[in-house]
Parts: C-alpha cells; structure tokens; sequence
C-alpha cells in the first residue's frame, strides 16, 4: 500500500488475519501506518523511483490516498506491476472535472458545475450558463484536483470571495450549491474479475468540510434509496473499472432525490464502522478486492447498527490521560488511535459503539460524541 | 509480549486500535508475530540476558506461553520490570501440581489427583488412596509441568500402559478419569487495580487433546451453572494474584457439576471468537489488565453467538489454494491465518461464524466445520 496514513494503518491490521504479507511505503518511520506495520519502506509518492523500487517487492499495489501523479501510475502499469485501482479509475479522484464530465456522461446526477477560470465564468454559472435552471448564491468553488477534508473547497456568498478563490491562480470548478436533507454515502467492493459487494448505505454528518459521524445504516432512509444509492455505486465502480473499495459520497436532497459529491477509491473514513459494525471491515475487504480474491459479506449482524464518531485534536496533546475516563465510563465504546501527534482538528483516532435491537440510536450517537468529545476536549459537552 | 506465536500475532493486531506501542521477543523472525510485528526482539524465553534486554525497552511485559522459567521471572521483578501475570500467579501453570493442591486448598472442585513417581504410587490411586471414593481405571497421568495440546497428557487403561509412562522419568501427576458431558471454558480479566470482567461461558469440543471447536455462548448452558464457572473463574483470579486474562477449562460432569480441568494466564484459543463475536476482543482485553486501563466490555452483541473451528494443518501445504473457495463458499466465515508453515496436525489458523438471532447453532457448526475441513484436505467433510 502505497501512503503511510491512518488507512494503511488499518488496512495493516486487517491483513494479519487475512495471512496476506502487507508493505507500506511510508514517507517517514513515524507515520501512522508505519508504526505498526513489519514491512516498512521510507519512500515518497510522488518519486517514480521509490515506488518503482517498492513496487517490485509486491505481488499488487494500492493506495491509502490518490495523490500519485498519474504518470507515476502510467509508468507502473506499463512495466506490468498490478496497479489497483489503475490509472484509468485513479483518474477520476484525480480530476474532479473529469469525475464530472465522466459522471454526467452516464446519465448519473450531480449536482450542476462548469470549469471556470475567471471572475466572469463564475458570473455567468451563477447568473444561469446551466442550460435547465439557474443558479445562484452561494455558489461552491472546488480545486480540480488535490482537496481533501474541506481544503480545495469555497462556498462563495459574493464577488469578493470569488475573487478570492480566482487569486489562488488554480484550476477551479464551479457547482451549485445543494441545499441537501441530509449526506450518505455508499461503499462498495469491486474485484478485477468483476466481482461487486455493497455495504448498507450510512449517513455521514460534516462540520466544516470534515466528517465527524457516521450512522450505519442510515436511520430511517427508504429501502428504494438505499438501493438506488448502492444501485448507483457499483454501476460508478464498473463504469470507471474501479478494483478496490468505492466510496461515493452522496447528497439526499430536499426533495428526496439523491446527487453525487464525490467519489474515493480506496478505504473511506465513511466505512470505519465496518471494523466492528459489518462481517467483513472494509479494510479486509479491500485487500481481498484488490487480490482478486472472493469479497467477503457486507452484512451486519442482524438487527445491529454501529456509530462512529472522529476523534479530532484538541489542544492537550496529552490524549492517554482522557482515553482511562472514557473507557471506565463506557466499556462498549471502541477507541481507535492512530498513532499521531496530536494537533487541533487533526484526525487522530475513532470511536466506534455497535447498538442492538433493544437500543436507541440517538442515545448510541449522544455515547459516541460524548467520548469523542471527552477525547478531545476533557468534558464530554465540548463539541 | 514474550512469545512469538499465533496469540503474539492477534495481539499484535488488537494493539493498533488501541494505539500502543507492541513489541515481541520472538525466537525467530519467521515466527507467527514477528512476521506482521513492527518491533520484533529475536531471543530466547528462556535466556535471562534476553529476556532482561528486551523487557529493558517495555513498560511492562506479558506472554504468549507459560514457559518463561520461574527463576527468570524472579529475577526481572526483583529488578523492578512489570511482569503480568507474574511469577506467583504463573508458577500454577507451570507446576500442575502446585495449582491441584491450591485449588483444592480453596475448596474449589478438581477431578482427584496424586503426586506420583512409581507404578506402585498410581496403582494405589487407582486402587483408591483418594479420601472419599475409590478411583478406577481408566486413570490419567500428567506430566507436572510443559503440556500442552494434549502433549504430556496419558489415559491409561492397565498396568502396562502405566510403566510406560512411569519409564519417561518426570514428575507426574495422577488424576481420576473425569466422564465428562461435555467440556466448557470460562475467560476472565483481571487487572492489577482489581478490575474483574467475565466472557460468556462456551463450550469446547477436544479431539486427541487438542481444541477443534469453540461454541459462544455454550448452548443450553444453565444459567445457574454459567454463573458458577464465571464466579469460579473471577475467585481463581483474585486468589492467585492473575494480571491479564485467566482462561479456566471446566469438565461438565455427568451429574452436572464443574470441575476445573486447565488454567491458563494469557489469551487462549477458547477466546478466539472474542474477535468477532465480542465487543472487546481477549487480545485488547489482555493488553487492557496488563496495563491496568479499564477493561472492555464482554457482552456479544444481543442476539448473536459464534462458532470458531480450529484449522489445523493436512498433508498440502498449499492453503491458499484452497483459501479462495471458502472464501467464495460462504462470505460470511472469517479465516484467519497464523503465518505458520503447513504441517500435519499443527494448528495454522482458525475460522470463526457469527450467527444472529434468527440462525440456527448446529447448521453455523457445519458451515464452520466445513470451511475448516475444506481448508485442511480441499473437501468439505474430511473430519
């Protein structure tokens, strides 16, 4: 796994029952991932040589994040290394103008955008360029490529702050903004041989860009839904060859339709409930989609739902003292650390807390914030 | 964690989430954990500089096995080191005798046993020097200390059988044949703060000594009679000083009783379907008592049970052949490997099946079995 983060962290994890032999190519000893894993090789992404070199000491290569550059990628498959997802399907996390144009192409509906490059093109898209409907403000400026977490993405409210963004000199993309009921997403496996999985659909909750809660499955969403948007991930997955995990996040909107945000091929921060909450975590199912071996069940068990809140950094590094308080309040909650240095609003860990029939889900969500909270902030009311 | 076994190896992977760092002293690099462990010692359990300059880099250490000698463990805490579970408590897994005569100095019940050395000692066991009734034929012999696996463990049935084992020259232990209904297994933590938690009492199934399958709850397992093992469990706990897990094999007898078979002070394949079929897995939970955090909870999720079925080694050492039918079979089994080189009759892994509330326990048996057997000799019914 090419990326040393808390992905491949996990995805180290999973691979020890799997009895597969897992490397990283981490681009330090202390990132999160090569912490715990045995086969760590210090190398950078963006050098061809140092994947190259990696690559040769692998059977298949994936990926805890899409920032290879392509020709990286180009340059891999050509000499024969199993590269999964390859280039082709990279592409579209890559370039989100393509993702776009590729999406609109196969008739799947997301929200309305135009490439701009100017004060004038964002003018136009706001005053109604889109040939069914106006737009208007806010209007939302996205990088074409490199965003991650809410970085790379402007909701614009006026002229000034599109010229803001304008200034940064980068390829931009323009989209409406979708006044959405509520975020999914959709998580599937897709083998080279063609072999699709999909996980119940969950809801995610954002705050400033970054996601902070997942509810799996997602309380109260229609069954037609639930398979229109599993429906629409593995139709993504085949349609682009993705081999991997699929991640496609979706906005439920106002009137019940849903829209594509955005898409990651890889394990996705939306999926971490599926560790303890579904049969097969993503992680192993990932492993076992990028090997080409049978993917395993999505399922959870019957009757179950699972929550899981982020643990973001506070401003006491010092998170072990907390950690005893939240395990003694609540010997149900499972804590997720991922090794690193904590700072305020990095992503350090995860808390997981699976419910049974008999619980209730808003008391399951209050539990798992209150111990986020308690992780970051000392008081279980923080945030 | 001294040891670099299968019990290392699942330790190793619970400690990620937890967010230690985990180190093992293993006598190999191609031992089981040290193929998947970031920071691997290779030195011998049984050489105190080793064992000293690797417990130097640990705030505390633990064990994968009991055969770490008494002096060793003497002398690493007369040193001040952290050794959990330490030498008084481990000292009765390793003295077969010394445990006997401790628990039935606390009163609580064991089959009867007597020190023996001498044909002359056993048949006076057999003939009945025990206090209260007469001992019969067949009668089990015990090496006192370093079985396990069924390894060091005689049923004999004459005289003759007797001297052969007398003739072996180690101290043995004589004890009553025990006509058991069936065998149970009761896992317990305890911390150094005093902090006790208790599993679900299961049911095992041994055949020729060794462990073949896990059952999770033990079905139709009286809750008078759960609630004694589990107390028996948390008492031996306490009395003995144990830090980290106790695992204490029980015979169910004929008349409904428990008897306390085993002890064992570390994880334990009993415990294996913790993983999946529990909120805290016994490898976090063991790392939570040594290192006095709060433990986790032990409850299943409502509803559910689980099955786990060892995987013990055939004759084709190729079983990855063989991995991805089951795999395709039934998605739901979990495999899990070891890393352990195929040989006949060696445990190299296991397969776990959790059922929910509508599945039934004898059919999630056979599907358990027969992930298993087709594992082992590429065909669903081989044992």
């Amino acid at each position: 796994m090419v990326g040393g983060g808390q992905l491949a962290r996990m995805t180290a994890a999973a691979a020890v029952g799997l009895g597969v032999t897992f490397r990283v190519l981490s681009e330090s000893e202390s990132e999160s991932a090569a912490l715990v894993t045995h086969d760590v090789t210090v190398g950078s992404h963006l050098s061809l040589s140092d994947v190259s070199a990696f690559a040769a000491e692998c059977d298949v290569i994936t990926f805890d994040h899409e920032h290879v550059p392509a020709p990286i990628l180009a340059e891999l498959e050509s000499s024969g290394i199993l590269v999964r997802p390859g280039g082709a399907a990279l592409r579209y996390t890559q370039d989100k103008l393509a993702m776009r144009e590729k999406l609109n192409a196969l008739g799947i509906p997301c929200p309305r955008f135009a490439p701009v490059s100017s004060v004038a093109d964002v003018m136009d898209f706001v005053g109604g360029s889109w040939p069914d409907v106006a737009s208007a403000w806010p209007v939302v400026l996205k990088a074409v490529s490199g965003g991650y977490d809410g970085k790379g993405v402007w909701v614009c409210e006026s002229t000034g702050e599109v010229e803001d963004v304008i200034a940064h000199g980068i390829p931009l993309l323009a989209e409406e903004f979708v006044p959405f009921r509520r975020e999914l997403a959709a998580l599937v496996a897709r083998s080279p041989s063609g072999q699709g999985a999909a996980y119940p659909v969950v809801q995610t909750v954002q705050v400033d860009g970054i996601c902070r809660e997942v509810i799996a499955p997602a309380p109260g969403l229609s069954p037609d839904l639930a398979v229109q948007a599993e429906a629409v991930a593995l139709r993504i997955a085949a349609e682009l060859g993705v081999t991997g995990l699929l991640a496609v996040e979706l906005f439920e909107t106002r009137y019940g339709g849903l829209l594509v945000n955005e898409l990651a091929m890889r394990p996705h921060n939306s999926g971490h409930w599926t560790i303890e909450g579904a049969r097969t975590s993503q992680f192993e199912q990932h492993l076992r989609a990028v090997l080409d071996l049978p993917l395993g069940s999505c399922t959870p068990p019957a009757g179950s739902f699972t929550v899981m809140a982020n643990l973001l950094g506070g401003t006491d590094p010092d998170i072990f003292d907390r950690y005893i308080h939240v395990m003694a309040a609540d010997p149900a909650v499972k804590v997720h650390f991922y090794g690193k240095e904590v700072r305020a609003g990095r992503k350090v860990g995860h808390v997981t807390i699976v419910g049974g029939p008999g619980d209730d889900v808003s008391e399951v969500r209050d539990r798992a914030r209150r111990a986020a909270s308690y992780l970051r902030w000392g008081t279980e009311d923080g945030d």
